[in-house]
């Protein structure tokens, strides 16, 4: 337990963080949505624009994070550890960051097909997008809520699980089908950026853990 | 100096951190070995369920460095300051997380033939791991140890400068032999894992210096 | 506002950090000069002594955050919120490591030809080191220099985005172009180190402007 811990039994907490976080899990659910229609297109026509509205979420993102930041230096008394926000800040980020990356990735390399598994993986982002968003919504009354956030960073788990082994699969049939080297590099990239956004997603339920850890 | 380093002059410290990086130490030297172990295999076929233990090890490493930021949630005082507690138990997690990255590599990149060099990399690794275990082991007594886990550390980064040599060999050589490209992907991918995986180590005993130097 | 806050209001600051960094900035700018020469050999032995000084400077580096570190621990009272001056240092050191690294790749890898865009990401890189240069010799009086500091920052910014640019342009055309696919490999993971050393750069001016928002 920390000095801090014990001023805030006195002084009231600063509830507006809770906005910017509920603002953070909307950004990341409109760009687990653009992912997923941008793996339904059918031409590199069609994904330009989808790729371009990825990329300005993830700047909508940035914003969000440094506003966070900010309220964290004008901020006597937070609702949870200091830290704790600033590393629920950066994670949300990050996943933000990986579908983008995955979204520019496509568009760079002028994919001709999508692999008919990218669009799995799109659909687990989103799903574990929702249950961030669910989750983030509960902290305000982190009290009442409590079974319900920790069953969703359960829920969380599985879908990580789920794009683990759906990872070693593609990647494992990737080097043993594609014999274009050229093709084999970009669709492993790809399949990376799209784990890696999965696992980001579930650092950001770590976080979560934590708090609730913490405010038990 | 912080608030919390007045503290601890009048507060009992809590040991209870010393078992939980005992048993860090203990699944990381196993994860060790278990990788020198694949590295020795001839087959697929033999090489399947030691990739597996090596996974279930880094799941228990996961449980331990869980324990631990538990554990500095509970406690009041601790025997050194928050952040090097929570730095050593990531680091100490990141050092399984790459052994287990490489195993992994290995049985889903289906490799036919081990490099020699992956045995010299995995005894590496095993000998960094052994320092680590000794480094925390001496941290229970801190003082008359001061100078052996110095030692342990000084020993480390020469393990890790021979590693990174090798490393440098081994890609030069392989862009120069290699002339099968996925082969080269794939082994490519292996060294860079191994590699990272005694930096890993090399930033375990970083902080172990840290944690000597705050104590001193 | 933490607890040290409070405190900085009537202990007097430690000063000793700001030669530090300037010594770190300076190490920077030396690295960056050196890529720079690097992008513009001709032939692999002009290349050696050049990626070995690179690799000297990355050294030196490691040793001033070694420093600050020291000077963290030992002092009492900082001129800034320790976790930034951590920051500060890591995010400096990352730059040049990245700088290190890109060089040992063109070493490393035997390039015959340095591709024109390498030289343009050098600049790039040796502009944004000038401009990290300015901003931590401004920061000892942060007050006059704030407006300075800040437009040096969005000058960063800048260079960011055009070197982003430059890299999808590259990226792009490298899959286009390129039909040697281990010179595709190579060049590809040369460009995402360039491109990640600005990355770094950025970091750091990040770190500059939650210092610049702290100390307003």
């Amino acid at each position: 337990m920390k000095i801090d811990s014990l001023l805030k039994i006195f002084v009231p907490k600063d509830d507006s963080f809770f906005p910017l976080f509920e603002d953070g899990a909307h950004v990341l659910i409109q760009s687990a949505d653009l992912l997923k229609q941008l793996m339904l297109t059918e031409t590199i026509d069609q994904r330009a624009p989808i790729i371009k509205k990825i990329k300005s979420m993830e700047h909508q993102g940035d914003e969000i994070t440094h506003k966070i930041y900010q309220q964290l230096n004008k901020s006597f008394i937070t609702p949870f550890d200091r830290e704790d926000i600033q590393e629920l800040a950066s994670s949300l980020d990050d996943v933000v960051d990986y579908i983008n990356g995955t979204a520019q990735r496509i568009g760079l390399y002028k994919l001709k097909v999508i692999h008919p598994d990218f669009i799995l993986f799109a659909e687990i982002i989103y799903d574990a997008a929702k249950e961030i968003e669910f989750s983030l919504h509960g902290l305000r009354h982190s009290g009442k809520n409590h079974a319900k956030i920790i069953q969703s960073c359960i829920n969380l788990n599985t879908l990580e699980n789920r794009a683990d082994d759906l990872y070693h699969d593609d990647i494992s049939q990737l080097f043993e089908n594609e014999k274009d080297t050229i093709e084999l590099i970009k669709t492993k990239e790809i399949f990376a950026t799209l784990e890696k956004s999965v696992d980001m997603a579930e650092d950001v339920s770590d976080v979560i853990k934590t708090i609730l850890i913490k405010l038990a």
